[in-house]
């Protein structure tokens, strides 16, 4: 987390943050106390005492987790108590992973406590037949009765990197069985999927999509989508929605919060049903019917929602969204410049731009003589511009962008190439070869000196700047890259995709605010 | 590279050795000497230097390394020589990466020398307008006076992994600047781009896509596409080809050839050409003038030869018929069988298969019988079977796939789930949990007792059987899959659009044997 971010989100003034502190949600994703039902201390086996364990694991809770167990005095260091009539206190929170059967009695004994907020992991409702339906409606009424609200059942919970931000400053909660937590950032996620919620954290870790919260909804049998749309909405460290979709309940609010939402804070959808199979597989999976695709096709087009179908694209475009509302930089057309050191490279990539509609313009000769200046003869001066195997690092990565930047004839750019020889060093002096202390120098302040002059004339012009190349995200020049939001992207075929993806969006934007 | 590939390669018979060796390639692939022209002892600035430190990393060459330099003494610890007519033997090959008006006399003097071979890494050629086409010319009379064949100009060279085995067992050879070698294995590339051909192996490598060859050959001035083809069609190390083109020569020879070898050897191509700017690129990349995307389309379907624009699809399409081909595992028909641990993965996979045309049969009631005495009340029992949260390693991992291979009921085969807990079992140990030694040894296990039993029923029946699941490529089971040449992904996106590509060449493979 580089405090860039933390800056930006401060100052971003979209939202109302007492709006979102005052929503019901806020008690659920910051709770101050919390029980947990069904943990114990086997960590292997026992899904509960992973979902525990990676609660206290964010580092948010002092002395304030009371486990409830029938038998063990104590859970991974906190004493346990029989019931939860006979805490001490009133929890914020009361977190239940037991069969479903007990559920029922569990909630019933939550009420009389006073505890109005509950996560219900427990799977076995209405995904399971009749019995499960029952139990469903059973829990509706308790809830009722007490006035409780809860997220559930059949889902892993909440994950939210902003915990009681900025109080406790890197604390976050985290319910999922998965002990990988997402790195904090602007983005929302809420899912019908615990999967998509939690078991990407790999991924976006990966690749720099950054998760601030990321909710795992299930059933939706008191809190649906459109509860966390609604505090989204409001929430200041929110600027980008990701949303996983099985079929959607309340549609006329979702239509109506999504079109009121998407000018200001860019949602992306990925749907699961519209096929025979998918929406079998999605029935035993939260109980829900599916639906026809191309009902949801005209649902995202009317609301402005970006959809797709592939994981990776979801996460791609995410990230992009991302870092295009940290630096609020959105291109003001389709025209994409194209920096390459490789003809192959540079070939795929401008393929793709086109395919996807953006334009590729050919340079006017007085840009293409300027352009020269910078390249050596068998180089390609025109777009893409083909720098070949290059030489001065001051020319090709700084000049050549800004004077592209300046020129009037490109509203985006893509820059394709190797950045960073640290790895050649390490072989050269492998193999015996004195490396120049000196380049060597020049290379580690490659980031400060080189790239982040151009990045201040990106933010200045609104001219989204995206660099692409043949090494991995390990590599510690692409971490740079990420932590500072600015896009790098390991292969050629999503820098097009997330640029016609971004300029589409800041097009739907413009118009709709 | 493990044993088991390079005994199936041995095994493979389907193509002629003599042939592969008699035939004029073999020597470029292959030479026992080298004189290189442009090489010094500046490994950063000068792309040379950094091809010749590559070709001796490989471990190949003993003393018959011959760098010509008209000052140095010495270069990279060899002799070097004023002129290529002063070396004490002829060189099997010629390397030279030298500015373009000098290559017409550094050729001469290889010809008088009696040098047969040549890679011409040098650019400047028919990409850069008249005078280009000049030295082109050129160049190519003193080839025919001298009866010589070089690769290039304006590419890269070559990669061979399988250098002088297997006398040599673990030396290749590398004339790409590029440091990073491919890992071997049964895949051969020849490519019009050098990055395509070189650039890729960071991603290689990650994804488990084993490249044996890898051939940049430029402008193809006197060796072309064709040839490789030729080549690789009688090469017993090449199971699968890929190829990035950006034009076709020879076609009618072309598509004479690729006809004779998909059948046997799969080819998939990347092609870059077919849009105005694309065209454009590729016409000061390599000079040539691309062309209609329809024709080549037309070209591929002919052929047989798998298509596709996006170079992360081209890399997997490879891995997955590179795996193919070791297993001898081709899909009889197009019913996928899914197995999944995550209601929303399992959903995602499911759409994608369905998508792409995959079938996706419910199970007949008999089956989903005997399937419900392996998982929990909560899981499904239909296509996708979704087995939740898992428990036993037995049941799951092996009688289920198992039960479902036996049926009858499906044709290939999709695992989706979390497979390995060491990463949980290092989270504890760092929290101060126990972890039972039984346990973590048997996770150890996993492998050689959970996955390889199932691969011998794979093999058998046939049927193609993908795992896939959210963690990382650098997880070390995830290695122990691709070394092994079994396929795993690392999201859900790939297994179904890999397995419908797999399907519908063992089709056309069925259809033309």
């Amino acid at each position: 987390m580089t405090n860039v971010n933390e800056k930006n989100l401060a100052k971003s003034g979209q939202t109302d943050e007492n709006l979102s502190k005052n929503h019901f949600l806020y008690k659920i994703l910051n709770p101050k106390s919390m029980c947990v039902f069904g943990a114990n201390n086997n960590l292997i086996q026992t899904m509960g005492s992973m979902q525990l364990r990676n609660c206290l694991a964010g580092g948010g809770f002092d002395e304030n987790i009371y486990p409830i167990h029938p038998r063990l005095e104590n859970v991974q260091g906190f004493k346990a108590y029989k019931s939860v009539l006979d805490l001490p206190i009133v929890p914020d929170l009361a977190f239940i992973i037991l069969p479903p059967k007990v559920v029922p009695e569990v909630m019933e004994e939550c009420g009389q406590k006073g505890i109005k907020n509950l996560i219900i992991t427990s799977g076995g409702f209405r995904e399971s037949g009749p019995d499960g339906i029952k139990l469903s409606q059973k829990i509706d009424e308790i809830a009722k009765k007490y006035e409780m609200r809860f997220i559930g059942p059949n889902c892993l919970g909440v994950y939210n990197g902003w915990f009681h931000y900025p109080e406790k400053e890197n604390a976050y909660i985290n319910t999922f069985w998965i002990y990988v937590p997402h790195k904090r950032g602007n983005i929302s996620l809420v899912s019908q999927s615990g999967t998509i919620a939690a078991q990407t954290a790999w991924h976006t870790n990966r690749l720099g999509v950054k998760i601030g919260k990321s909710i795992s909804i299930g059933n939706e049998r008191n809190i649906d989508i459109v509860d966390f749309l609604e505090f989204f909405r409001d929430d200041p460290q929110t600027e980008v929605i990701g949303i996983y979709l099985e079929e959607v309940k309340r549609g006329k609010e979702f239509i109506k919060l999504a079109q009121e939402i998407t000018p200001k804070k860019p949602i992306v959808a990925i749907y699961a049903g519209g096929s025979d199979a998918a929406n079998r597989s999605i029935m035993s999976h939260t109980g829900s019917l599916g639906g026809n695709e191309k009902i949801y096709d005209a649902v995202f087009k009317e609301t402005g929602i970006i959809y797709t179908n592939s994981v990776i694209d979801f996460l791609y475009y995410l990230r992009t969204l991302s870092y295009a509302q940290y630096n609020k930089v959105f291109p003001k057309g389709r025209r994409v410049g194209i920096i390459t050191d490789s003809g192959g490279s540079g070939s795929i990539i401008t393929k793709m731009a086109e395919k996807y509609s953006l334009k590729v313009p050919e340079f006017s000769k007085q840009l293409q003589n300027k352009i020269s200046e910078f390249i050596p003869p068998t180089g390609s001066k025109s777009n893409p511009v083909d720098i070949t195997f290059f030489r001065n690092y001051n020319d090709f990565f700084v000049k050549l962008p800004k004077l592209l930047m300046k020129s009037g004839e490109i509203d985006c750019l893509i820059f394709d190439g190797i950045f960073d020889f640290q790895e050649v060093f390490e072989v050269m002096e492998k193999s015996g070869y004195p490396v120049d202390e000196n380049i060597r120098d020049s290379m580690g302040l490659f980031f400060s000196m080189v790239i982040q002059p151009v990045q201040r004339l990106v933010r200045r012009k609104s001219i989204p700047f995206f660099y692409s190349g043949p090494q991995l995200y390990t590599h510690p020049l692409y971490r740079e890259f990420l932590d500072n939001n600015i896009n790098i992207f390991d292969l050629w075929d999503q820098p097009s995709k997330c640029m016609i993806m971004l300029v589409n969006y800041a097009e739907y934007r413009r118009k709709h605010s």
